[in-house]
């Protein structure tokens, strides 16, 4: 067992000796791994009262419609299935771990390049069809993370600011970075500022006898840092400088500098170029640093939509004011911020997947007097850890829909939109991103505990995506930093209704009342022993926790400003405004949620996707019960008891929900979680053909052994001897005082799992 | 910039080279890093009333004083400090990061041996000396993660099983492995089984012919999986199989099984071996899998201590139940649990220390008419993250440190511990290794993303924190497995009660009330408009809600189990008795707490210790919401905002408080969290100094911008122009709306920071 420094090296000289013991853990003798199908349709499933599941149950509801519904009308299914296929190609799928970032580097840069060529990935198609792009951006997920990101840095950062900062002279440009021929960086991020980009320090100086711009690095705090692409493939970057023009200050533009040879790719003079080395994850990506010594750019380098200079130096801009300006700079940030929407909701699915197929086949403990043993899917503590997030992946489609919507309304050609739109659309965008991959980072580390040790396999996944998909809650924002843009806005419409219903017309004139467009009912008299499990008590409370939330900081702001000055006062209600902006995203999740449900005409699915609804918007009210409590008088008990017993009904279907996710077996990758098979065979299948030189010799022993217990049934009944059974269940020992020997358990028989509409019947 | 393949290779020959760079990154000319002090007596503090830190403050209060009783009276500074100085070689502090797994076992390996051969990690000292043998254990966090796993599998497992289940006849191996000349591996775990130990398949057939027992593997589900040291080291293995004699199973035995030939390494023949592959940390670790095709052993390798058999084939044993005798093998798991309890705290420790250090220094934004920028740690947000989690670092020492206590009075050969302490601590150790745990790994992600971008760098460690840490929920027993044993102990203590107290005889006859040895007073009095920040407030509080979670648990438990048989009942409840052993393990800590501040002398440090306090129990209210609105009467914003002001409060201590962790640099090795310098200059000389390849020429290049700005005090005047200043905080654009133009911020002051004790007159 000799340490093998690089596996992949291994991978072909082994692959021949290995394939004998391939076909053992393929019983139907197919050596091609993983399954490829793109549905899946034959979907294990659990009853879950006791005893393991088999592969041969059928699905407990219409899986295919449901995943239909899921997807949307709207989806262009042949782009869908292109990208799909391009994702099978062998260079996407190429195994990474355990390479040293060089190498993975080096192969992420082969599949950006294998992707860029595709032309699927331009993005001046946003502009000719603006809902296809954000279909094809949504796909990205279909790739590994590392490339989903680089490829990012290069399209929506580097290609994106040549598009929307850029005019005719970049369009060149352009064009051969959306071939791939031109590698770009984005040069926003300092070693010192990051949230703060109006206070970064790199300068271009304009020099008018030469039509040039010189940009430099004043100081180490300075240097551009933590730039994808920059530490190894990228030529030119898109750097932020504050543009100084006869010694006056303009602020924040942005420069397309060369960094690097184009053919040599040997740094240019005058430019440090630096790795900022190892990260928590995203390996692919090369994250560098750079700093500029005095380098020369031509005059047409800046990218001048916003701002110009003359050639002899005089500025011009459309804008009057360094703020607007910087507005406009920024504001192409938000397709990122859209893109981290969905790729965020797509990672939670694929976790939440893998944990329910696994919990739905995974046997642990079991009633004293049975020889099965009990799906761990079976215990509630496992369903309440579930069945949450699995709810959440439903529910917060629809407002992630409407946000791309709202977002493809704005690049469409046709259309036009007011200033509120956009301003709300920003907002929204910041906020809706932030909680998304807040609470997915949550989830992830919980489906992770799920699967107990399988779970810390790197090739079940949970590794790489906590590693990767962590810093969502960073890049293109900082969370706590991107909340505050959605409270100020809210704050801000809060003032504006009370100015159009003359009920103040400025902010230190607000009551103790909130407006009648925000909240029309009063607490005290809707929600005294409410229906929880009915909508119309859920969006009521998550609308009048968001105006509570809302009018408390708004007055606690406006009270102490007088005092303290803005900046402290909003500084004291910042734990505030970060509730307001997770209230108001949930807010709209529920409500654009129950709309689209209220369209299903299929009353099975209907059923099934209300109980979704309970769980979520229950769960929410649980774990925020402070925002709650004074809105709502209901007893604990009654939202503990209709949660769990809404997670236990929906746990029988919980296979079938995830299964309508509609995630293929080969973006999957996880052998807890592929959809056909013991999984057990699959992941000895991984543990052996990742790691060949670790396995020499083995085969012949395996053989016989694997041979055994295909299916779990066998493996529940096949024990050694009965008088073993006595004493089972007991390592939770403390169990045992409550045992009588002459107890038996009994089964839950098949309680109805039918629940009338009237569970809802308050739909408006 | 060519890739590195290995860039530990590299080290070596560029390290000349980079020496002329280093000494920029090193202000006083001291070309070794990291500062290898043990205490770190100069420590930053901040103000932090807008504005940067700088290095020269004063501590905030007598941070030497603070950490002393922090390590308690009991340590042995001599032994702390020979391990700290271990924990100094080279060999250990080798950087492992973008090796292949393969190379870090084997440093991990080389690291094991050092350790072990210092004489001072043998499992016998625990009979000696139980508590140095603890303090043994704790200072393993000084080592790397994988290391003090791997060496926790040699120690507690391996040695302590033949420690604790063998005999005399196991004295020269144990005596062998303790000093490392043989390795083990600790073989419980099967593919299908974890949790539940008792469904093991692996057979162990006694052959009176030959005096053999026969191990054997019956299926690929009973591959005995995830071992640490069986991929590469072990060359035994303590095996957890069903003993068999004459066809009858007398339940789990533990048999000592060779795997490897002692001198050559290579597989015994019949010995299946292979390698579990990637995981998501603790790359260092070998674990592998194990399986055995009729593999004979000598009868003398069964541990014996519980159950023996004779020559000729009679199975004795002092336990007349299979579950007893059970129980017994299980028992010494004990020691890692309480191991998990310490090392997530230590882990804990470590991450709050980074982040609250980078939030004093790191500026960012700041109020728009000054010239500085705000500390991070001045954002009410920022200290809502990271306060709590720092209160919980203090809180939660006592009641491990009580903990460790019962431990070692268990271990001390001269105090007999009765049976019912022994199920306490059982319990105990369970319910706190979940919660500590399962606490930890959230406070990290918290921690992390609290450092933006910078957190992400895997040179600061929250990445393989993360990683490595998450582990420690599942292994040496599944936290949500485990919170049931303290669930049932709880369960089983208050039927106790009743009984004593004749209230009732048996559990269907609980009352509507908790006796009074559980709960003292009528919650309805107590609780209306109490001061909550007041110990006895939170004290009571804490009694009750555990109280009223147990009462609900038992009382559901019972009168189901007559309708759907005990295990039903049970699992019907498991989201409440989750809830209840986190009830009770907080009331634990909270109670150890308040009765060791009681006993603090010096008065400064004591306010800070109660306001720790505060913020640590009103957070649990909050987010446990649900378990306190019975019984307690008070307004929601009255909890928020004394845990608001606490919060602001103790930020003014927060550096000096993670000073008095004593965690000297070298074992914290992050640059945003060293204890002295620039931290930009560490981020800078690391990225450098650990990808030397990748950071060719470019010395020259950043001369003159590394002698720019050495403090933050100079970046924050050294802007360009003050023009910018105009517009600058308007990224959080829509707080402009609330700017009025002539508006000026105004400092907060130095707010009285004094809190008389009377904050918490009602200690009892
Ligand atoms: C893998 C990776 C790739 C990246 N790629 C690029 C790239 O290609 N190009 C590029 O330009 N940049 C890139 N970045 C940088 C990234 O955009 C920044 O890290 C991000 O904007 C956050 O900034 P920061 O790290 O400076 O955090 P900071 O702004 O310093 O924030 C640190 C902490 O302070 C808190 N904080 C800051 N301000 C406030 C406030 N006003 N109120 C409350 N709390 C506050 C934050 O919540 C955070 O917890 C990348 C970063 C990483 C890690
Ligand atoms: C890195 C690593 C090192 C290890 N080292 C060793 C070693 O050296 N030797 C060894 O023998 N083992 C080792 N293990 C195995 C480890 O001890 C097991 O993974 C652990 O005991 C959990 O068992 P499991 O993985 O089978 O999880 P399972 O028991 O299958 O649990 C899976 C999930 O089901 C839930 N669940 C199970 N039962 C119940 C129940 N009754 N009620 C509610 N929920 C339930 C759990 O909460 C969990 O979320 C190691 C594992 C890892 C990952």
């Amino acid at each position: 067992m000799s340490p093998v420094s690089n596996p992949s090296l291994q991978h072909t000289t082994q692959q021949r000796r290995l394939s004998a013991l391939y076909k053992h853990l393929h019983p139907n003798g197919a050596a091609t791994a993983p399954d490829h199908n793109l549905t899946t349709k034959i979907s294990p499933n659990a009853t879950l009262k006791f005893g393991s599941i088999t592969e041969t149950q059928q699905q407990s509801f219409d899986v295919e419609s449901m995943a239909e519904w899921l997807l949307g009308p709207n989806t262009n299914q042949k782009l869908r299935q292109k990208i799909l296929a391009m994702s099978k190609a062998d260079i996407i799928r190429t195994p990474m771990l355990n390479l040293p970032k060089e190498e993975q580097r080096r192969i992420t840069t082969e599949q950006i390049k294998y992707i860029l060529a595709s032309g699927e990935y331009r993005i001046s198609l946003m502009k000719q069809n603006p809902s296809e792009m954000m279909q094809r951006l949504e796909c990205m997920t279909f790739f590994p993370a590392s490339a989903s990101v680089k490829l990012g840095v290069q399209l929506l950062l580097f290609s994106g600011s040549l598009m929307n900062l850029g005019t005719e002279r970049h369009k060149d440009v352009l064009r051969r970075a959306e071939k791939g021929e031109i590698m770009g960086a984005f040069g926003m991020t300092e070693l010192a500022h990051g949230s703060a980009v109006q206070k970064l320090e790199t300068t271009a100086t304009y020099d008018p006898d030469t039509k040039e711009f010189v940009i430099n690095t004043p100081s180490k705090n300075a240097l551009k840092w933590w730039l994808g692409n920059a530490a190894c493939t990228a030529t030119l970057c898109s750097v932020f400088a504050r543009l100084i023009v006869k010694d006056q200050d303009y602020g924040i533009h942005v420069f397309l500098v060369p960094i690097r040879d184009e053919k040599t790719k040997q740094p240019l003079p005058d430019v440090i170029i630096g790795d900022c080395g190892d990260k928590q994850g995203l390996h692919g990506v090369d994250n560098g640093f750079l700093g500029f010594k005095n380098v020369r750019i031509p005059k047409d380098n800046l990218l001048n939509r916003f701002g110009d200079v003359t050639d002899d130096g005089e500025y011009t801009s459309q804008f009057s004011s360094n703020a607007r300006r910087f507005g406009a700079h920024m504001g192409e940030l938000i397709t990122g911020r859209v893109s981290i929407v969905f790729s965020s909701l797509q990672v939670r699915r694929a976790s939440v997947l893998i944990a329910t197929r696994y919990a739905a086949r995974r046997v642990q403990f079991g009633a004293p007097d049975r020889t099965g043993e009990q799906s761990i899917l079976s215990y509630r503590s496992h369903q309440m850890k579930l069945m949450p997030i699995l709810a959440s992946c439903y529910v917060y489609e629809f407002s992630k829909r409407d946000l791309v919507r709202k977002y493809t309304s704005l690049h469409s050609p046709d259309t036009k939109i007011s200033d509120d739109d956009l301003a709300e659309l920003h907002a929204l965008s910041a906020g809706m991103k932030a909680v998304f991959s807040w609470d997915t980072q949550k989830y992830l580390e919980i489906c992770r505990e799920a699967c107990g040790g399988h779970g810390y396999s790197a090739y079940n996944r949970f590794g790489s995506m906590i590693n990767d998909h962590t810093i969502f809650q960073t890049f293109e924002g900082d969370n706590t930093v991107l909340v505050q843009q959605l409270g100020g806005f809210l704050m801000k419409e809060f003032a504006k209704q009370f100015q159009k219903n003359q009920v103040g017309a400025v902010l230190n004139m607000i009551g103790s009342r909130i407006g009648s467009a925000i909240a029309t009912i009063n607490p005290a008299q809707v929600f005294t022993n409410p229906n929880v499990k009915s909508s119309n008590f859920q969006v009521q409370a998550f609308r009048h926790r968001t105006a509570s939330i809302l009018q408390t900081c708004a007055q606690q702001i406006n009270n102490q400003r007088k005092k303290k000055g803005f900046v402290n006062a909003w500084n004291d209600a910042l734990p505030q405004i970060v509730s307001l902006a997770r209230a108001y995203v949930e807010q709209y999740a529920l409500e654009q949620y129950v709309s689209q449900v209220r369209r299903v005409k299929n009353r099975e699915l209907r059923t099934i996707l209300k109980r979704l609804r309970n769980i979520w918007a229950l769960t929410v009210i649980k774990d925020n019960f402070l925002d709650f409590v004074n809105i709502i008088n209901v007893k604990p008990e009654s939202i503990r008891k209709a949660l769990e017993s809404q997670c236990e009904k929906v746990s029988t279907h919980a296979v079938s929900l995830v299964d309508a996710f509609n995630i293929p077996d080969h973006v999957l990758d996880a052998p807890i979680g592929l959809s056909k098979g013991n999984y057990m065979d699959h992941i000895l299948r991984y543990a052996i053909e990742r790691n060949p030189g670790n396995h020499e010799n083995i085969e012949g022993l395996l053989e016989g052994i694997l041979e055994s217990n295909d299916n779990l049934t066998t493996q529940a009944t096949s024990r050694p001897s009965a008088s073993a059974e006595r004493s089972h269940q007991s390592s939770l020992s403390e169990q045992t005082l409550f045992h009588s020997s002459t107890e038996k358990a009994e089964s839950n028989g098949d309680e109805s799992d039918v629940e009338s509409d009237s569970d809802d019947e308050m739909e408006q």
